[in-house]
């Protein structure tokens, strides 16, 4: 196996997209960050997920992001980049983008927008395959923004024809976590890995069989999901319970933006974004638009939670 | 009021794109059929909707649907174009492109995959109107792909903004239809344009005094939806219930692909396109990837029920 | 066709059930509104639906209910129980209530809290049939409170067998309706009706082919549905889409209650018992718990909303 | 603390409801499984929830089944009894039967059927403990059945109040189950305890801190449950997981039986049945009606599955 096709396990944060003023990726910030998530000893690093504000980024933004992290990562962990778009057509212009700056992966969800079938999202990753047949994909299972839920069996069917590489799954729901992991072990595939996309249970994940994790909140506390990660690595369940606990206390920033007047992609970047602009890290936590800021009321909130938290810099 | 901001009415098809066996855009056909409709006395041609598989057609692709039938049109009715994408930066881009190439109006969704609010749509929707301060846009209410219902109340509110010139309106709901439309009344808003996007409840919508339809199954029968138009303009209610139950049943060819091996697109856009065929309009019924073909039983089934009602070519 | 199957048609309003101030039936009031309501000419009497609170009514005040009314009516009109529980075994015993009690109609659901499959829906519909073999059986398609929707073709099969005789539709898509009674009229059932439930749309189904209508707001303002339906029976569908707008001024009453301190039915069965008390009918709005009442300021915009559509009284 | 308020931990199976041919309950039947489940060290007796077919019993039968099970359990156990209906007025009455049977405590849902709200629930519950002060209520959280899902500061509020007990998380997010353990510890409330019903990620429940676990396969395996439940105290949790991914397999009945030809409960209670008939504990697999029957060749199926899994007789 290459490095290029050497699958993704551990702590893969995806990465925030922080922003200048008139609303251009801030390249320098991406790439502190990024500098920042690899010095606290994370597995990989993830640009353009759902956090990365990928459904606000231009397709020349998207490859901006995509050269900055490769570039800062330098080989020392894999990059792998997001090419969300609502269908296969779509999606390969991405993925031709994304290969032809030397990602080690790609994430891709089931078509959306359109009213689609499983037999139509198999013959989907099948073709993005095709054009990127180098390139592990892994499929990104995210019900809450393409509104159908991968099947577990035809996900199986596609590993074992080496379509997919894996599977993020940011579905919330564990016990599906666990049948995907179940499934794949009975059916004796190799080569397939499972990380869950949830910060608040990763040690269920982990207890589940689980590869590793890509948590949003990790753009924020990276040390603590590393630890996390390796105290469940050596079996230590309650120990890791306990930290994931701590992690939980953070992690109620995302309700803190007031729902009456935002929405949820508003609440839960924005405060990922303002605990990194509390912490220093980002300039400022200006979100693409039309997300609405926080006030200075929830500010407030949010900085005494991560005060509370006492994140360690790496 | 110029020419390029006279508002829809009537009958607004949304063009059907044809492909290539190689998946190009099958220019030809696409003047001939935007030709035919014109001919029929269609009263406006709408690009790049769901019906014309915008979800599938790459930035490129759709400039070439737009320079297309705006060519075809050459004046003669308005052309309006989707300009569909998950948020606002990428509507934007669509919006600048359709600009350039002369359309009458625009057609957008509120943002979706992300989690977003009324507030932010409202935001969404002013930017748009920033960007193109000159060309109508059209909110396009459609739950079924965008996962949200726009509200009345902020519609009403852009209305009276003058960010909004309509609303096309494909939510099912013909009692929500009805509300927008006493809302707009009772607001006293001027130069604010409904239309139902329901191919078999027309009579209801006009009824309710809707002022325009933009019907998928027009691209096979646009002499029907027309001669409907006309009798309900003229009040003639229960004879225009009459044509229209007659093209419901020319409606039932969406019903035939099997759901157990196809997903709702596939089944629509497959009939709708197998018609054509069948007529003689398009060379070949093929859909972008990943739809799933109609197989030779569903064809002939759809064949039959065209057949049945005799379709008068324009 | 003896009395007792004379099939539903026309306006047919869904009582209300007026309550004691101990939450005990107010039977007074009850006749009271039940004379009004034949007074003003309806078609038949509902006891029992959603609208009259029977989710929240126990088995001996809901036969208490149906003997007010049953013998209040007189045979004057045909008087229906909804015999509303989650699954057959459970409706069976309100079945035998009911026709114990005289009722000429039956309305039930699809089972709920279970999940369920047509299959068993359909054969949920014939053991009620077995069970009342000489009393009309009405389906009642409620998926806001049922959360599925009754399949067409399921429904004219049970109509073909003779289990059904009719349907109430309050499923809000009048496309639906459409739907259901065009496959009634291709497949030559008789005695099989269909009637909407929608108070806001009562033009679009009588010009789809409609029976009748089951109004909650006609609790309120019976003159102005016996009114529309005569209009629409007369095919004057322009006077009665006019009469139809009134109509929804007055309906605006169910968006009156702040839905962030309530949920919908306190909001809707608030508002019609708001204006009937106000209107002088009902002693009090008072809902059975735990409802939560509409507050001074609530209660002052609907008597501003009631007064301004001057109900006439029968 | 007093027996009747000594609150449930620990294995708390969910009874299924043995039905003679004529749909009776098979009294017989219910006392032997009572009475396995108490051999094989279960911890509490839950009769009346989902998986007893709660929704489809008569008020009487109900009764019996309380009845049978209390008796048989002698105060070995606590006997605790799903109160399932639409609304407080109706549960009050399923309340008043069961307490006159002497349960250890009770089980209800939030209102359903009816569209509600928060502070409605709220009040729901409040007005269901003032009906049975000295009995503590559990709240259950089923969202498949009654689509809401109960609000967590809502939950601790009620908690705090003394009005809930527990709760009874059958939501199928575990994510859920932690924060509501999490917020009970942080608010510092006493006597009041989490269960999870998920059969499938029990170990996930316990890592966070629940108390217990309700699961309806337990009727089919209480000794593995049992084992898993020990396991976990101990903090075992590789050994547990271990086991947990066992009992997933046996688990895999559940979707044995055809989804197109019978809905989700005729497959989930069907395959329970029939692997207790398979196992000579129930006389046959019959299910009260609608449900359907699981055929002979998915029965051979569930056989297969439950001889692989090695059941052990407690």
């Amino acid at each position: 196996m290459t490095a290029s096709t050497q699958l993704l396990h551990g702590v893969v944060p995806p990465l925030l997209t922080p922003f200048n003023e008139d609303y251009s990726v801030d390249i320098d910030t991406l790439k502190r960050q990024a500098e920042r998530l690899i010095k606290a000893g994370v597995h990989g690093l993830f640009v353009l997920g759902s956090s990365g504000e990928v459904a606000f980024l231009t397709r020349e933004q998207r490859k901006e992001v995509i050269a900055t992290v490769a570039e800062q990562a330098r080989g020392r962990v894999p990059v792998v980049a997001g090419v969300i778009d609502m269908t296969t057509p779509r999606v390969i212009e991405h993925i031709e983008d994304a290969v032809a700056l030397g990602v080690q992966g790609l994430v891709a969800t089931a078509p959306f927008y359109v009213r689609t079938h499983d037999v139509e999202i198999a013959e989907h990753f099948r073709l993005l395959h095709e054009a990127a047949p180098e390139t592990p994909i892994y499929a990104y299972n995210i019900p809450v923004s393409v509104h159908s839920v991968l099947d577990i069996s035809t996900l199986i069917s596609l590993a074992k024809e080496g379509v997919l590489a894996g599977v993020k799954d940011s579905g919330g729901n564990d016990g599906y976590t666990r049948a995907l992991i179940s499934a794949r072990d009975k059916a004796g595939v190799k080569n397939f890995v499972v990380l869950t996309g949830s910060e608040t249970t990763v040690d269920f994940a982990y207890l589940a069989g689980a590869d590793g994790v890509v948590p949003g909140l990790g753009n924020v506390d990276p040390v603590s999901y590393v630890k996390l990660h390796e105290l469940l690595v050596d079996g230590a369940y309650a120990e890791a319970a306990e930290l994931q606990s701590k992690i939980c206390d953070l992690f109620t920033i995302v309700g803190v933006g007031d729902g009456t007047r935002m929405g949820g992609s508003s609440q839960g970047l924005g405060s990922f974004k303002a605990a990194l602009h509390h912490l220093g890290v980002f300039p400022s936590g200006l979100m693409s638009r039309p997300h609405v800021a926080l006030n200075d009321e929830e500010l407030a909130k949010i900085h005494e939670i991560v005060d509370a938290a006492q994140v360690i810099e790496p």
